[in-house]
């Protein structure tokens, strides 16, 4: 027998880590479901009955390949966004595109700045590539874009990574805040500004875009506020040299057909968004309710989740963490400290919240007695 | 102004190509569509009416993330084939599998085997990520798998990539064949056995799995005969170890919701695919006719596609190919000589090969003027 296939000297390094664990993954281990998912930050009001429309009616096209330069797409996120179709690259979901992104920047050893206990799935694939993370500490807990800029600029790093609003935490900068940051952007570092949540921020929240700016390229989805995360589909706007670059990697049939047509009806269903953005809204408070109910405090939001501070260090947080899952709640939590004193729950319908608030003083009093 | 981002030497160097230019975009660039879609291998007769039902069922769930394990579908696949669900990954169409394996496995300067004018889409990665692919001719319009192992064991290649049945040419080995090159596999290589046009051959085609055996690992779709291309939906058989180092890097949540739910619905409908099975016999046979009719041989097929020798060099070829496309038909041909003297027509339903025939005596009159 032979010895079977070599492995990069990098692929042998990493370990066969996972970013998450699934909510699946966990039923699956546990033997039962979930009740209330709200870990995952999906929008658990569903997407508009006109993209599931779409969809449905695109299911007897999928025997076709889906357009390879996602054009329809693109053309209603240009005219959506006021950019030229040539800054905006289609790809699947943020996490694949940012795959894209850091392969093509990141080699072994180069230098990638991001916060302490920010997006895993970013460091996953900095890891990947054998890039080298330096991490800043979050300053309140907010991301700190100056010291994400200070650190890029000392360690020369070729990205340096910064979700407005933040996940996990949910906090946010305004415009000006970050077109500042844009502006300190050392030479030959790329600010990747991960605008996952945007659709749930207030007004005032995103600085605008200036196409051309090759400084920065911009993440934004169709997974959250128009609750596709099943389908995978994001995008990245940025300038045409960098836009352009992704085609020299990138799967060029990879995005399901399907998905293309959810994500068009989606954009051109605005009316919807407003509702899902209302309903948000009021979830928010309403996780705010509970944790207050049982003496908590939660931090600011401008996200479709809430960190509620358990009041405790990290130990303690991970202790409500597993009650709350062994009573079928699916929630997450940050990893890092600080931060990691919190417990992240994604807004749901009343039914859900229900749920959690049912289970969560049950959980306090389990973690507090362990 | 900064300098913008710097990319990797690697990616640097890279052309801007695309392995294929997709149908809509060429439609773009004619201005007006296509009557017949046959240069693809899509399956013109579509996904099973059980694989549109469950999909478009799983449309109002698309609010969820994919299940990152694709449990339901690798037990479906394990039951199957008859191998232990370990022994398989599920991914984003072959070509999403072939990236994470090359990626796995290629650095730069490695050597990797194929056959010239083989699948670009495998070449495409291997130069992604710096690979060096060598070639090797095909005989008599088949692939030869003792040139190729004899390559690989000359260049110490990393890789060796072989389809069973052949794109582009349609022809095929038996098992005794193929099982033959697996035991000549050199130590060190891995053989790459994309079987994607499996379903459409003889029985007898594919070797009998040996789940263990670390010297291959096998590429099958739901993209050809479940004619779901669309949907990408790709799955690898191998040793565990090397499945096992496909979660070191893949996108973990890459795979849309809906499209499980299609696959998993399109296995369990045999009875559909042996429909389809059935109907691409007869339209072989058709294109073989409508081939002769005009003068032409064509190759025997073990594929939903049928190379038209057009009897004259490459340059013939390429103008035939044109001129269909300038009535409209949809083809594509092989890159290489000399199997580039064919242009390759996929099967489909008798009003699309109607529309083929109508079209191919002017195309190959105004060829032969031009």
């Amino acid at each position: 027998m032979t010895q079977g296939p070599r492995l990069t000297p990098l692929a042998e390094s990493l370990p066969a880590s996972v970013p998450f664990v699934g909510p699946e993954t966990q039923e699956r281990d546990r033997g039962h479901p979930f009740i209330a998912r709200l870990g995952a930050n999906e929008s658990l009001f569903g997407p508009a009955p006109s993209v599931i429309e779409a969809m449905a009616n695109a299911a007897s096209e999928t025997w076709k390949y889906g357009d390879a330069q996602s054009w329809n797409l693109r053309v209603a996120l240009a005219d959506h966004l006021g950019v030229g179709m040539d800054h905006i690259m289609v790809g699947e979901g943020i996490d694949g595109l940012l795959g894209y992104l850091v392969r093509l920047t990141v080699g072994q050893g180069d230098r990638v700045v991001t916060s302490q206990g920010a997006y895993p799935t970013f460091n996953y694939h900095v890891a990947g590539f054998g890039g080298e993370l330096v991490t800043v500490p979050y300053r309140d807990d907010h991301e700190d874009p100056d010291a994400l800029i200070a650190k890029a600029r000392e360690v020369d790093a070729k990205l340096v990574y910064i979700a407005n609003p933040d996940n996990p935490m949910g906090t946010w900068h305004d415009a000006a805040r970050m077109q500042a940051m844009i502006d300190a952007v050392p030479d030959g570092t790329l600010l990747v500004l991960d605008e996952a949540y945007l659709e749930f921020a207030p007004e005032g929240t995103a600085p605008a875009i200036d196409p051309d700016d090759p400084r920065v390229i911009r993440m934004r989805t169709f997974s959250k506020a128009y609750g596709m995360a099943g389908a995978r589909v994001g995008y990245a706007i940025g300038a045409k040299p960098l836009i352009t670059a992704f085609h020299k990697i990138r799967n060029h049939f990879g995005m399901a057909r399907v998905s293309q047509a959810g994500a068009v009806a989606a954009l051109a269903d605005q009316d919807y968004l407003a509702e899902v953005q209302a309903k948000v809204t009021v979830a928010r408070g309403r996780i705010a309710e509970i944790a207050a109910e049982n003496g908590l405090a939660t931090l600011p939001s401008a996200t479709n989740f809430v960190a509620i501070d358990c009041g405790a260090d990290g130990d303690f947080a991970r202790r409500v963490l597993s009650e709350l899952i062994a009573r079928d709640i699916f929630v997450r939590m940050p990893f890092a400290a600080p931060q990691d004193r919190c417990i992240r729950v994604s807004v749901g319908d009343p039914a859900d919240l229900d749920a959690f608030a049912a289970a969560l003083p049950d959980a306090l009093a389990a973690a507090r007695n362990a």
